[in-house]
């Protein structure tokens, strides 16, 4: 009934769309399996994509030829710059989208992928040979062949649903679980463990009072996530701002003794910087209020998503909570928030390229490795169908560095101080950061991704025409110098002091007030300079103004790839290096670093223990 | 945590929308509980609406103030008129819709609804008091308290799907079944029992060869089914035709030793007139080929329903079978076709207004009273939602005569004759057909609807602007004498015979080849009928041209209610009455006929029957 395909991918989340969709526009053959083809790239939590670090990934997926930001872009409902005060590192874009519009949007796009076929049906198990995964089977009895399998199970395997005491299995409200898989992986040798992660309530729109709330309106200018000229929506819904307070966390406490969060009945442990608001009136007991982010979830529906009000508490607790809080005084629930456990298997069990260790041409990716969020579950799903795909086409592996894009950061965290609660991505995790901007995405990553054949001429072309630009335009400043007269007045309407003599426009731009889109436009002999994209002009400026951090972060990824570099055999035997110590032995065995670099970041491995491996490795 | 409703509606399907649309709109505090909120008003079986007395009943909905329409015109992709060359009685509209935008539109119409409020929860049990519904009991343990229950669960009650020896519980491919209700209420006395349907294999369309299927678009004109003015589509998406042949039977029945169907497993009644394809082959033996119906899915999607080969045999026999279809030689199966089983409840024990007899303010709609069909579903839950609210605010039932509407029909048969297997409307059901077509729906119906408070100003507007105009229009053809000069130069390019003398308009009109509107067109004296909506002018040339037979239906009618009008008194004692054989006084006993009209229907009650009734009544 199925021919034998080259990628099998199981689960139609963030992290199995893009890896179909990955694997599909290099070349292979995809059969992507979902229990349920209504519900192919659902948003389980929030409606937004993006954020801090999280929107960074967006870019980085998007220059890398995958989806998730034209169908962020397509489906968006507001746009926003976050930390535009900040220095551009911190730039972060964020979208609210129409949830239904987001799902159907990446269904009409893998449909229109080629290579791409549907397959409604629960996976129960894999099919392994010789330590090979070659197949699926599903529920309905089929032994469907492959080359390479990607697990992309999200919070799938063996959930439990929790409101208050009461618990049944789920995979997410009102769809059932996926059984078998993890049985089967673990007696396999995996070790797999126990997550928990929850959504706030869903209500009623019609029920509340905005005026009592801050509005948070969209930026004016949209930049959104994809290089590609996506269209962007003629106007834009609001967010709201509102906040608990005491009698509203009084009356969760309320519901504490049947919260399944402390009486034990969860065992998973839960993301930390996404905790459930009982986790937050409990872990910081001094604060009064926590803020709640009011999102609406579509253009055309009144149902509201509320932010910051995660819990699995009982819902009539949940309900009378909520009643408290500033325009919530006639608040009707469609659906309760609930608390959700899931099994993940401890990432340290794989590859830079998200292959198992234990069984080849397996690969997994998403919530399934412990992680949280959307993006950094497409990124993983992206980057595990590149590496299937090489995989059975025996051609060489594609592994980001930390120092090229947060998607390198995230996958060697990962695999190098595995997980025990669910992963999030932040700017702090990256050591270079001023690098890995939400800007540049496209100059670091398209020329690799369009080599490997996935980010496709288009992209390309766009990126050498902004390379050049960006050339043009810095040249144009160093070689133009301006005159007093023909600057002052411009920079006096800054309060920024006049230059007494001629000066280069490039050392100009360095004040932090010189904006270069004002400066070109009030300085006559930059005029010439308008012609160049508003992108491509920002570009060069960021270049400019921060050249010595730049070139400081240069440095020491150049000082740092000494380390990064130097791969560390596969074969290489740690026992028998008696001089590490035992717990240097134990964690460099089980991790199996690819280079020495990312042996040095595994936690309890000192420079000493790096020194005793490099002279091991004859340097 | 909820208030006290008016009504609630359990399950948010085409009857469930209706039921909670008509009641909220008439003034009543409705709660639509549904399993999962992301699928409201899904499309279960094929993506479309309407059809021979299916799109009579679509138009009725809407003549009444009803969504169904509506939702369909704003959905459609295709429109057809079926039955043009026939009798305007026979005249059906049919669409074909995007599934997607079929629900999202139901679900965005509901939400701008006042009045319905809407929550996500499985309904486990009814509570019932001194023999009256007033509330449900939810699986996450609410007790919400309201006047009236309308019970609209479709196939979830005790779900089974079957896919060849494969069964597992389910109220739709991939979604949980409903518990509880049945028990309930059959330990309330109520009579259950099962029912089953299907579906085909939906497939990928991408895999198919259109080149070898017969093409059919849609119609140039799209009617349409609201009579309000929706935006129709510009463009439109054809269907296709293909056909089995000996050796796809043949291979179908390589796995009939494995059919649920025929090896006794499953124990419902399949719907008739949609059997399975298995089932015509087994029926139908001498038959060669069967027509199957190549739908689409949607605007912007690859998937695609194959009509008329709902099965639920083993998936790769499904498979084996639809490969030697012309055009589907590369076939690949998104989602297999599956059998469904089901509880129902024999209508034979609901009032003319959908209330149960056993339970008051309980009111039964859909799939649930052994319908098949949408648009059966959605005009019961109609009546329901609107005999309901009557119902709670102690106003008058509201019962359509089976000569005021095929939803008369379609309730009268089934609480009078019940049914023991899926009950699908057909025009020959109806007795009163050429009064009950689609384009007089709004002339027979919306005043009623607007006196209850349904249909709006804007609907009566309309009808009363029509009325008008139909009278205008046949006055002014009544009175117009045409000379043969006039007119003979039109009837002669129709190869109709000359007219010899004067005559008047409207009796030339009497001619079959005479179709109004060219007839205007070409008869200069005619002209300033021009002015008239081409709807109106048709609607007034077909009661000139079919005068003669709604007379005769009209006096029928009169004829009838005699008997019709007769109301049997509610606590009439049959079984006093020993005149009465035995089987009627039973039969009477169990479906207590509202009317003598009624009780003449009951199968297995003679004219003398009804002769004793009438001398105990009285008369």
């Amino acid at each position: 009934m199925f021919p034998e395909y080259d990628i099998i991918v199981v689960g139609a989340g963030h992290a199995g769309c893009e890896a179909a969709a990955a694997a599909a526009n290099m070349g292979s053959k995809v059969l992507l399996v979902t229990m349920n083809m209504q519900t192919i790239a659902q948003m389980s939590c929030n409606p937004a994509m993006g954020g801090i670090a999280k929107g960074q990934i967006v870019r980085e997926i998007d220059a890398m030829g995958g989806y998730s930001g034209i169908v962020t872009d397509k489906s968006m409902i507001q746009f926003r710059m976050l930390n535009r005060s900040k220095g551009p590192a911190m730039w972060s874009p964020r979208t609210q989208n129409d949830r239904m519009l987001f799902a159907a949007t990446w269904r009409e796009m893998l449909e229109q992928t080629p290579n791409v076929d549907f397959y409604q049906d629960m996976v129960k198990g894999l099919v392994i040979k010789d330590g090979r995964a070659c197949g699926v089977i599903t529920g309905l009895g089929h032994e469907i062949k492959s080359k390479a399998v990607v697990l992309t199970n999200g919070t799938f395997l063996n959930g439990i649903i929790h409101i208050g005491d009461k618990n049944f299995g789920g995979g997410r409200a009102a769809e059932k679980a996926a059984t078998g898989i993890t049985e089967q992986l673990v007696s396999l040798g995996f070790e797999s463990d126990r997550l928990k992660t929850g959504t706030p309530p869903r209500i009623d729109g019609r029920s509340l009072d905005y005026s009592k709330m801050e509005e948070q309106p969209g930026d004016e200018e949209i930049t959104g996530f994809s290089f590609l000229d996506i269209p962007k929506p003629e106007k834009q819904i609001s967010c709201w701002i509102s906040y608990t307070n005491q009698n509203v966390h009084d009356i969760l406490k309320t519901g504490f003794d049947r919260s399944p969060m402390f009486t034990g009945k969860i065992d998973g442990v839960g993301p930390r910087y996404c905790p459930s608001i009982e986790d937050k009136i409990n872990r910081f007991a001094e604060r009064e209020r926590h803020q709640l982010f009011i999102e609406p979830e579509g253009w055309n529906t009144v149902e509201i998503y509320v932010n910051g009000f995660s819990t699995s508490l009982p819902e009539e607790v949940q309900y009378k909570a909520l009643q408290i809080i500033p325009g919530f005084e006639n608040v009707r629930i469609f659906r309760p928030g609930y608390a959700i456990e899931y099994d993940y298997f401890p990432p340290t069990q794989l590859k830079n390229t998200l292959e198992t260790k234990l069984i080849y041409n397996l690969f997994f990716a998403g919530q399934i490795n412990g992680t949280t969020g959307y993006e950094e579950a497409a990124c993983q799903g992206l980057m595990a169908g590149i590496n299937a795909h090489q995989r059975v086409h025996e051609l060489d592996e594609v592994i980001l560095k930390r120092s090229e894009a947060y998607i390198g950061v995230l996958i060697d965290d990962l695999i190098t101080k595995g997980t025990e609660e669910p992963y999030r991505m932040f700017t702090s995790r990256a050591e270079y950061r001023t690098l890995l901007r939400q800007d540049n995405a496209d100059l670091r990553l398209t020329e690799l991704s369009y080599k490997l054949g996935l980010a496709k001429e288009d992209r390309m072309d766009k990126v050498i025409q902004k390379q050049n630009d960006i050339e043009a335009i810095k040249k144009q400043l160093h070689d133009i110098a301006l005159e007093p007269g023909q600057v002052n007045p411009y920079l006096q309407s800054l309060d920024s002091a006049p230059i007494p003599e001629k000066q280069k426009a490039d050392k100009i731009l360095l004040r932090p007030s010189v904006d270069i889109h004002s400066y070109v436009a009030a300085v006559d002999n930059l005029q010439d300079l308008k012609k160049y994209p508003d992108e491509n002009m920002e570009q060069a400026a960021i270049q400019i103004k921060y050249e010595t951090y730049l070139q400081k972060e240069r440095e020491l990824v150049t000082r740092m790839s000494q380390l990064e570099d130097l791969e560390i055999p596969d074969i290489f035997d740690y026992k028998k290096i008696t001089s590490l110590g035992n717990e240097a032995r134990e964690k460099l065995t089980r991790v199996r670093p690819r280079t020495l670099g990312q042996a040095s970041r595994i936690s309890g491995i000192n420079p000493s223990d790096i020194q005793i491996l490099m002279v091991f490795m004859g340097r």
